[in-house]
């Protein structure tokens, strides 16, 4: 069986697109991704949809986006993790093409989160931990995330402040992204100044929704070889689960499916996490990031926000990560933000992110988390 | 690569379960599947999750029901493509494993649809079409139907007593299966004289909404012919697409979707529709049940109807299809009904259907249909 690629990626811009419907935005992901490609969209063998249900009135959205792409009669479905649908697009891409059924698939992820209230959304994401047991108590994403915050701080003694600097990177990058949401420097004193949504978390230690879509064309060694300009190999793909519930989990200070997810991906890869050169991690909270850094062994347990202190995670340090400016100035659009953080990897590791490149880096680490770390993706590319 | 097998095959009784939640509704179709297995649920490498979202409350399935199986922290997704969820399910499942990433994949497609009163089902069954072009003019999905039916009487003849002869057959099988939801005869004229839904469509034309759930367990060929008393194996899958729009059809006589899709499914497992011990096809309406004879093969195109006036899809005919009861007469939970269907084969190759054998049944075929014809999934299976 022959390796598989990424040959192609793409990202809207992410924002408020009020006057867009979700066909028109997935084209702007999918125009950018098939851009330079010696392949037509004739060339897809099937396409996949990452999103997470119930943002927008249309139901079973990857026939309409298959169509409108003119991917007709090529095969499409959905697929769905929450906020790493299009991490688990990309799986099951790797799976249809190692397995020998397809030879180029296209992994669509979209959200279209603006046509609702934030109440509204807020009420949706809620909804996507236990309604039973979860979310009839509050346990909302940054509810849930402030206890991570929490339980990190009573452990290990983590700040407030060491978690405003997640937020402070973030912004510093985000600036030189012209597809982030948000492109303004953050100081530490605005983000412990900022309203408090669910303490320890304030509004700046939180990322926004967002309207956006993302597009990764993945093909067989052949195809990939012979079209990509710089093929960008699939090296592992790790995933796992932990509890809906919050009450079922270990531990309230790493997440356990991330930790499973990386062992399974630098398995697969032959690597470990000494040997990734540029990462982007699921920053939905600035406590994610530094639960990220531990769980995916750049630190050890409970020294992740040492890590920061020391600017490690910039460029120039030891493990440069979101150097995009992550979900934290992106904003999220749940389903895209797995392909948008691919996205950021590839052209890392083809030397083509000329606003914030990390030098001669070869092997790259997404770290994609789905829910209140109910689902864990890493996936692990080489050059 | 080694070959891939249903090993287990699961369904609950198919009703209205308003006591029953979607995570208990799960596991009646979970533990059947895993009956008389050598394996338990810890040898279950990875679960996928197949339904149409919005008919109960609770978001992100997938994670709640891995975590009430007991499958964590095992890797779970969800698989969508309407009514076809669970072959889709079934087909990524075969590719997991064939890829070489998992050993043992359990799918599981449910819906549970009596929370919503039939109007309210209907109005989320239409935006499942285009909710641009087709649901605001009343395209529904009987509508869709209707109009596939009032096409095939205009270019072929075809009879409202032959579309009535389908639901006969329907019934006189569903009277076997203790787990179909009607389980009564019918007369041509009961069919005929039902309340008209959308015409030509009548009551006894259409399925039923109903609260199901499936099982499907899928290992690769060592672990099958170990654990397995007889292994079915997955000799093709198919699938292809058609347009949302009612107005892109080519063809409003046939579902290019299938017929596509059983063409790859026929080349892949090097067979014809000749080959065809017992089949399962997607009965959503009387008149699918003859589109799908022509999509087949079973028929020549505009020769479907023959077959039921022959009494050819009977056992003892050419052809025995949904001698289960098939849709009309089991229901039609949406992501269960693929998985359902599956399970009919499987049990009708192993000789284990005592209540509707075909007999000596070696190969069989599942049609499974979603939306009004936008996904076509076509799955093969042979002792």
């Amino acid at each position: 069986m022959g390796d598989v690629a990424v040959i192609g990626t793409g990202q809207s811009v992410f924002s408020r697109k009020c006057g867009v419907s979700v066909r028109e935005l997935c084209f702007e992901a999918f125009q950018e991704a098939m851009e330079g490609l010696d392949i037509t969209k004739d060339n897809i063998d099937a396409s996949i949809i990452g999103s997470a249900p119930e943002y927008d009135k249309q139901r079973t959205p990857s026939g309409l986006i298959s169509e409108y792409l003119e991917l007709t009669p090529k095969p499409t479905f959905y697929v769905e993790s929450v906020c790493s649908s299009s991490s688990t697009g990309l799986r099951v891409a790797w799976s249809l093409i190692k397995a020998g059924l397809h030879k180029v698939v296209a992994v669509i992820g979209f959200q279209k989160m603006s046509e609702l209230t934030s109440r509204e959304a807020a009420e949706r994401m809620g909804r996507g931990g236990d309604i039973i047991w979860d979310s009839p108590l509050g346990i909302t994403m940054p509810a849930g995330y402030a206890m991570y915050a929490r339980a990190h701080m009573a452990k290990y003694g983590t700040t407030e402040e060491q978690l405003a600097k997640v937020r402070v990177k973030s912004a510093h990058y985000g600036i030189s992204n012209p597809k982030a949401y948000y492109r303004k420097e953050l100081s530490v004193e605005d983000v412990l100044g900022s309203q408090v949504i669910t303490s320890p978390l304030k509004l700046f230690d939180c990322c926004a929704n967002a309207d956006g879509s993302s597009c990764i064309i993945v093909a067989s060694e052949d195809i990939a070889t012979r079209v990509a300009k710089i093929p960008i190999w699939i090296a592992g793909v790790g995933a796992a689960t932990d509890t809906m519930t919050m009450a079922g989990r270990k531990s309230l200070t790493n997440l356990s499916c991330a930790v499973e997810a990386a062992k399974q991906a630098y398995g697969m890869a032959g690597l470990g996490p000494e040997d990734i050169d540029v990462a982007e991690v699921h920053d939905c909270f600035t406590i994610s990031e530094i639960m990220a850094y531990e769980d995916l062994g750049f630190a050890e347990f409970g020294e992740g926000a040492r890590l920061i202190d020391e600017e490690q995670t910039y460029i120039g340090g030891k493990i440069p990560v979101n150097v995009d400016g992550g979900l934290l100035s992106k904003g999220h659009p749940i389903g895209a933000t797995g392909g948008s953080q691919i996205r950021t990897i590839v052209r890392q590791l083809r030397g083509e992110a000329s606003e914030a490149q990390v030098k001669d880096a070869r092997i790259g680490l997404v770290h994609n988390i789905g829910g209140i770390g109910q689902y864990g993706n890493v996936t692990i590319l080489r050059r």
